[in-house]
């Protein structure tokens, strides 16, 4: 099938072996962002996808395509131009110690890209699924307006949307936040979402809270649905037992229906960026390839579990290696 | 006490930092395989130890032997010559991502040696103890008969004859393991080797499932023994809790009874591979002292287990440090 | 507040990945020492500390400077001169496998400083604490004279007075340190020790066992300060449940009463070393700032939780950071 | 222009900081082979270059391809399979210390790769230049055979063919080598290879030697290009000051003329591999691009000179860096 | 002496190893600029130096200040706040690939600075010397702005001022910079700057060619005191003969007489950044020690020379080491 | 042939990436000292090694051990016990910037070592060669009887003696080296030594001026010979091109004749230290094969120039190797 994913790359510096950054003397680089990261493991399930982005011309916007290209996404439609390429440093937290993020994404070739920088008609040939985030409208104007017009003509041609509202405190405020995600919802079909983002973006009101969690959930997300037209929201549930252990379970609801997760997974951390952006991608590729709504949030479920041990943004486990994991085959063991 | 092994080292290929293969821009190398491990451990107890191997004439040999001349292993009877060392690529597995190992071993040296490669006369002049494994008799043809010309030649002499089943599902099938390693067993008084060895190599009948753990091993490992002639058989249970915490204990039987050690031990683990080897050389070590079987058994889990806590194939825990750990002495602080 | 700490700063090599000594080919260096991680943390939480040493007058000497002035620390009262800087090797433990240290400290030029080296008038002006530990007295009988008259000095002057008991077996023996011990308690304001120091080292009798903890620590505490007017004791009980993760909580003896920490931690470890340093720093912190004992204690401990997940001997952990943590904030998640 | 080139990519294992291979605890990765050098060299230029090899159906073979298609070479046409991937480890020489290579490449997925495995049917849809060398005519019967193939298919599809001699010692003797390379020159229209080759393997008589250099190289390329119709013939004069130091021209022959490159270039040298395949990839841009004979080889000898400054197999210089270094811009500053 | 240095710092990223940026997987950080720089080498010298700049409040902010401490500059008057630190990306060129740099440090915290963050009259008490460059003119609007007012502060106490012209084509045109440039000149006293900057930006007439370099370096430096006010001219003759080998000599104007530096040096080069800076903070040690002209030029020129064989932008050459230099001894052996 | 060495083994320590040790932040560790090189080199030439010295009874001395016998050295007589082992940082000079050595080697073990530490009786069975050095002799009074008692034990026993002279003006002065190289050298055979050595240390008057160096050195060491009854004078000429570029020929004196090696040799260097000893070693290695002094002296030449090349105290560089370099064989390329 064929995707197309929209959002900002950014190099990601990293001081090695848990240093903290005021002891940094050297970082490791990886290129990343939440829908790149999608499109990454959307690629790597055997999707011919295209990251649309802007990145500057310059040897660093060069080096995040070579990037791109090595996860096989395919960047024929990355704009070139503008000021710099964004960054972030990421202090990796360990036990009690939590992770920092230092953004440094402002003015970068993205957050000044125009509309004339991206052709619909041409990006959207034969696409089936238009992926993108609420990062993406905290970008810049610019930035939201891009991200509308990309979704409205992705909708208007048919194609399946599908839209993690990936609140991010540093880049905007609630406020801010509100007005760009209602004005986006009324044209996602697939979206990625929380407890929070309903309550404190989406103003839904929570239900009383006699009910457990799925309950809660369900009439939650029945409101969502009803209000924006939105065919299933997705969520995982996280607990936080310290910095690098963390326990993750799943929930989908559609058409009036709950769903969660076979089982929940407990486990070890080795790198938390783009834990949600592998879920998403793993319900993306389910979805693309016809499997039921539970196969799906199970797969996806794996896939971000998997993706917390594999270091850098994007998940490298593959399609084998995920179900081998929700089928609970060999993981103790070395194969040899 | 001057003991010799036999078998094929090879050099492991492992990229940095639980990184995936995919992902590796660079490996550490170091030197491993079975018997080569078992040797490294007993000459760091003391022992005189001669590893027997074939390996290519050029600098990947010369440095395959530097390194076991570092663990103070002895390599005069190292054959030179053939094609290539052995190589293996692991993929250190993390939390719930499992290890994975790409063997590129075929073709190798050791694969390829000859009868004319190993004077055994020469060989076994002073040696008390003989250990090989049948990782040795899966590698090739050639590599099987040396192998049971070596344990033959050694049990003609008296020498104690130890072997480790060590079954390898990437080398071979079962349905060649089976008369391999049931055509050595005759010649073998200590044999490490577990449950589905029993069971699935050797076919014998697993007793009635009505007897608990130690019972329904008791009587496997009398049938092993009376239809091999074999004197000891010991093994570990493992249970993996995650791909980097097992937890570990020890079994033992010998003329009609059966030692379980005497704690279980669960720890987090820095290098699974060679622990099995660890092992192996424990036990060897305490029987060539002349301890009981039991000290034995709980020493031969001690040095396992902190083998687990060592990077690369070999257990560098000396015989004091296993000790104090068997005794349970100063675990958590750092003497100072 | 300016604060003067005394004692030896060593430069620390230790391999990296937890590799053992014996297979060391490369060594991460940092510079550390009871006193000087001490006046680090001192210094990053905001107050002007003089760290008096003495180190030789090579670029090592100069590399020390150069590493406490980064750290804010400063070292216009450092002599120069002498033979050499103390080393210590430690190599890593983890899981099961403990930690070692192999001091080569003999001869350094602290230990081999004489009292002309420092001159007390100048070093105490404005000064409000004065901090050194068991260690200093420990190095040399040049050094335990020096930290008496410098403790006298202080005393005198009305310099409030900290001392870290800090027993090392790798340093002296008990028969040696008990003298010593006992000859500065009588000018110490605030002591770090814990209950095997007042029974083995001061040789006060146990209280009978039929108390619980607390009580025993009351009675132990409570005798401490009576015989050598002490103001308050502080203490942390640890608890080793590997060697890499532990649980740690705090106690405090101050006029007749006790105190406990609101909560005790169990965490994992990535450097243990100087954990007892930073407990020291965060409630000599407190108690410039005024804070209450109760509270003091639960930032010293916070302090010390968060020091073992900061590689290198000293805390980088800040006020706002210690102070999020005692209050339970955010410790799971990315803050981005 | 679309490019097709067909040959074997090697995993190259280097010891990092000029080690020797007996002192190697870790090897740095890169991937390169002649063909696949000049293809990424190729693509760099902004041409369409699918590389066509076999690889094996492992996590090694899948990097070898992450690695390629970061390049932005083009990967559908590799064939999956076979046994295991081509290796070679390169200790890196300086100074009076040569360089050595250990070839690990036999029973490799591409020397053991059959006719069935590429259709060049597909394969050369729209191709304009298809580029081998004598490495994979040495390989195996198998791949020299399917370089035959692939030529001859070339040939008859009107598609410029470009062969590098590229006679390798360590691959093949001079007795196998002479009738492969004859027997696959008739079909080749621009050719690279030096006065050795001509002399060796060809075996044409040497003109004699009252000539200058330039007299009897045109001498013999003359007869070189009657005999087997080949149009071009171009090599560099290499001249080797010390291990990191050579001295590099360029000379060209086509239709009885010779051409020398404006100036040689003496240089310091990073990393001598892939020096001759960015020649070749540096003339055939300049065919491609229509440029004249002088032209393409000033710009084949630029671009042989700045890959001498890169570190792994393949040019990483841009055709705007070439170019700037033939014009001999701005070669020692800093533009900042 | 007090020393006042006025400018930006930036954090620089530089790939390891000669890598490519394209190539880059990690960087080096350290951080310099050229103010900075001159104060580092200054403090290295003995003499008390300020560092005048602004940084972000976050950990990259605090890690560059720490970084100027561990060098022994003085920080308190460095104003925090602003978006963000300036960065630039280093490729570093060898042999003959010229080493490339990508700024990214607009919208930096410095270059946002108002005057109001600056107390002129706080930060210059007890100032002997005050320097700035011709980078921070064209960093903004604001810092030219700040720059103004910081040199005509310093002028106005009878401070020595000192500036470099250091013009930088990546951050500036010749339009922008050229009334900047001659707006501050009337106040600098010490004026490091060579012929293309009298010429191309000053605009001062090139003398007749028919004289030698050094006549025509005279009558350019003549017109440039003569017009400004300048008393002393500096700068250096550098000539490229390879990326990493470069042959330098310095040149001194004052007073209507030239001095040459005794003997020009020819050098490989470990890093070349900051050579410029280094030969500055030389002569101005020279001249805040009241040595000679002659001398000072020869020590800048050794102090450069050695800066271009120390890894980083900050001369750790020290005083001592620079006179050895100067004085030819034991270059070549290792003391030991 | 069997040879016995006597020295100190160190730990060296030096930062990578020539780095100065101010900003030092790792350290790389390798262990050497001149003795130990030579026997190194003598034991990868084919020869029976025994390195004799004194070590502690800790991990760092059991990991000089380990690394001995990874080089082929044999170390049954090395004793254990004492307090430390000698330490020396070496910050790597380049270009023209120096080299530095900070020794941290007093009151080591072997400093500290007593007759009764060696057996000579035992060690010299069957011993062909007994070599030592100056550095033995200046380490402590107890190494310099010890080398003493050594040499005189080998002597009576018909085994060849040979010293390097080696003076360590950072070990101990003029006055005292010289009673003490002259007490030696009435018991050496071969003497590895200079002009200087010959003129400053053993105070032979230098011929006058008129002749030609060879000229020169042949009165010097004819008086060297007659009056201690050494049998063979070989020392080098080594010029310092820069500290990274060295020029080196090899003279030897024997039995009234003077050989200059054929060829002189200019090339760049890796690493500077063990090339004194690399060429001891080859002329050794020569010696003992029973070739000619003209063979001797160039395959000396050539191994200490190969040795320069090479990371690390050790000349890993084989008889095959060197003899092709001496023979001026495939210098420049790579053999593929």
């Amino acid at each position: 099938m064929k995707v197309v994913t929209l959002g900002e790359l950014m190099m990601r510096l990293t001081p090695p072996n848990y240093s903290r950054l005021v002891q940094a003397t050297e970082f490791q680089a990886v290129f990343g962002g939440g829908e790149a990261n999608v499109a990454a493991s959307l690629a790597l399930f055997g999707h011919k996808v295209q990251f649309v982005t802007k990145l500057p011309e310059n040897e660093l916007g060069t080096c995040a395509i070579r990037h791109l290209e090595q996860q096989g996404v395919q960047t024929e439609f990355i704009a070139r131009g503008g000021e710099r390429i964004g960054l972030y440093f990421l202090e990796q937290g360990i036990s009690v110690r939590p992770s920092q993020v230092i953004y440094d994404r402002k003015h970068s070739s993205f957050a000044k890209a125009c509309q004339g920088d991206f052709d619909w008609e041409e990006i959207f040939v034969g696409a089936d699924l238009f992926h993108t985030s609420g990062i993406t409208l905290g970008i810049s104007d610019k930035a939201r307006e891009i991200a509308l017009t990309a979704i409205k003509e992705a909708k208007e041609r048919g194609i399946t949307t599908s839209f993690d509202i990936n609140y991010r405190s540093k880049l905007w405020g609630l406020e801010e936040a509100r007005p760009a995600i209602k004005s986006i919802l009324p044209y996602v079909d697939i979206c990625f979402g929380g407890y929070l983002d309903a309550v404190k973006i989406l103003e839904i009101n929570s239900p009383v809270s006699g009910k457990d969690k799925a309950g809660l959930y369900q009439d939650l997300f029945q409101q969502l649905c009803a209000t924006y037209g939105v065919r299933k929201v997705i969520c995982t549930f996280r607990e936080t037992l310290s910095v690098t252990r963390h326990s993750l379970t799943g929930y989908l609801y559609s058409r009036g229906e709950s769903i969660l997760a076979t089982e929940s997974q407990t486990f070890d951390i080795l790198d938390r960026v783009g834990g949600g952006d592998a879920f998403a991608a793993g319900f993306l590729h389910a979805h693309l390839s016809g499997w039921g709504d539970e196969d799906g949030l199970n797969f996806a479920l794996g896939a971000s579990v998997l993706k917390h041990t594999i270091s850098g943004d994007a998940n490298l486990a593959t399609e084998k290696e995920i179900q081998a994991f929700v089928a609970d085959e060999g993981v103790g063991g070395i194969v040899r």
